[in-house]
């Protein structure tokens, strides 16, 4: 049976949003088992073929393609999956749904309890931390990369030691250690876990003697010796946990202090969306501002950033408005 | 800002999935905490109102609104929700979403590892028991009900003494006592956690010297003496586990030897889809089936059960096709 395009409109509402959640988890899973990569490369696969090359079960793994063909993502014709017209896309996006069904799949979840006030406080909510820091790797590839890249470029001195605040996977910092051969770097994160993973990844990469990971809260962590040479300050998409204002404001702050040789700072975030209709959101903007309104994290408009530099002791310098997917932006700050 | 109604054809494919997926977890939660029946009675509810009244976070409760908002579920205006047109659709299937996403969520999120061979023996995967009963119990409120009670109503006797397999919530069971004072029942689960509940749903029903509850494997299980008054014998959503054909056939045979004076069996459960598109399966045929293949759990077709019942030493004196949601089926079996 040879399946034909999606006419979503011959759905119910109900099976459009029942099989878009099964596609969701299969296009997670898919992308991590290699699948949407060998669709991508080679245009076409065998799901029986494919399992018995990568050790999988047969059924399970054709149950994995159907919940990718119940949306129009791929055609299926028996065991043969195509791309569909909307695979490019998907492809591309991947990450953030990586970001919701497994790294926030808990949280979501969790929503009856998350909400009640009495359970609102200590760890009140569960994520994946590692399926977090990998979906952000290449979130931050495609959303941020294009933009950031230039924004380096563009410094004006090539900065001899570099520390990036929530590093995650610390993808970022090894990029620029290739591009800035002899510089050294400093990733911070909170996530012991992504720190390992991040860890092994530079052994791996032959970074290692170049690259130091400090487990510590950006928001209350203390000097260190290797903070003092620091002269390029990076942070992307972990800036919101800074909020809300008294305490982004007293973090800005401290941070001048934490680095006191700081040439520049770039600040990249997703920014809470303004006066868009929540049926009109694009993908990713609804989960991530649900996903932080569940966590209780206040998470800023541009213009709420816009009203905290100068008094957290910071010029912006330029502002490049990005907008992919959840309102990003990167600031280009200096010390004032 | 009044919403308009989601017009799915101006979003891109990856954000109407996306949206799907949130607003998955968002039903269920709304069912759970009581926001579906208030919208569906009241025909309107104030999300801050709604959170004061039930101890919630206000933020993080709106954040569950739009969320169903995204997918035109629910219109939002400010705070207040109302209805839209697919909400009755919803509000009937919100059982099959809580199935889904509460109750088999860690199952299809672990999807990749669940996939691979190594991996696939002992419990290799998670599921929530008591929400999967939970589910269940509506499930079969909507599903089976209005068959199953005029198949035990057209019995042409009362059963002194019903026993169930896989009673799950014990619902079925105590409906029965209900409609037939005096007589009494046998719950058979193999999930702990769920008889629990079930316990003490019938100690608060008052039903609880008439009812028992038993913790075995209704596969393996040994001969009782509470078995041997048995006259009628239900199994609802669960029959599927009596498969592959051969343990299907011994199973039917052994219920025969445990149950010597049963005079019916009603027998209700989904069924494999045959022939349908997986881009034209309704709401819940594609996850119910996914799930079980990522399970290894075999799914018998309607002609699957109807080739053992001879063989396991049932006769077949009726079949009622349902075909709700994933073509459900009643066999109302007769020792031969
Ligand atoms: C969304 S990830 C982004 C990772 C990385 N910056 C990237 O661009 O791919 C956010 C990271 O910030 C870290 N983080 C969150 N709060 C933090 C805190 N208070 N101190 C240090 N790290 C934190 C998290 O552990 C996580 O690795
Ligand atoms: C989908 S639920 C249906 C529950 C209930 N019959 C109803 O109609 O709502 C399936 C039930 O079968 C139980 N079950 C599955 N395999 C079983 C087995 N081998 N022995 C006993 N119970 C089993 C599960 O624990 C679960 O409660």
């Amino acid at each position: 049976m040879h399946s034909t395009d999606t006419d979503a409109g011959s759905w119910t509402t109900a099976a459009r949003i029942y099989n878009s959640t099964v596609a969701a988890w299969a296009i997670s899973a898919a992308w991590e088992l290699g699948a949407l990569d060998e669709l991508h490369d080679r245009g076409f696969l065998d799901t029986a073929e494919f399992a018995a090359r990568h050790d999988l079960d047969p059924a399970a793994t054709l149950g994995m393609f159907r919940g990718l063909t119940s949306v129009g993502i791929v055609h299926r014709d028996g065991t043969r999956i195509t791309p569909a017209e909307p695979f490019a896309e998907i492809h591309r996006t991947r990450s953030l749904f990586h970001w919701l069904v497994r790294g926030n799949g808990e949280l979501f979840q969790q929503m009856p309890s998350v909400l009640r006030n009495e359970n609102r406080f200590g760890s009140f909510y569960r994520r994946d931390a590692v399926a977090i820091s990998r979906a952000c790797k290449e979130i931050s590839a495609f959303c941020y990369d294009p933009w950031f890249w230039p924004a380096v470029d563009g410094l004006g001195f090539v900065p001899q030691v570099t520390a990036d605040l929530g590093c995650g996977s610390g993808e970022r910092l090894m990029q620029i250690l290739r591009r800035h051969p002899g510089t050294r770097a400093v990733g911070i994160d909170i996530a012991g876990e992504s720190l390992k993973v991040a860890e092994a990844d530079a052994v791996e990469a032959g970074l290692a003697t170049r690259i130091s990971f400090v487990e510590a809260d950006m928001l209350t962590m203390e000097p260190r010796p290797e903070f003092a040479e620091v002269e390029l300050l990076t942070c992307f998409m972990a800036g919101h946990d800074f909020w809300p204002r008294e305490q982004c404001v007293a973090t800005l702050t401290r941070l001048r202090r934490l680095f006191p040789r700081v040439r520049r700072f770039l600040l990249g975030d997703a920014t809470r969306s303004v006066g868009v209709a929540d049926q009109d959101t694009r993908v990713f903007t609804l989960g991530f501002e649900v996903a932080h309104d569940l966590m209780d994290t206040f998470m800023p408009t541009v213009g709420d950033w816009e009203s905290v530099f100068a008094e957290g002791g910071w010029d912006l310098r330029r502002k490049h408005t990005i907008d992919m997917v959840a309102n990003e932006v990167i600031f280009e700050l200096e010390p004032r």
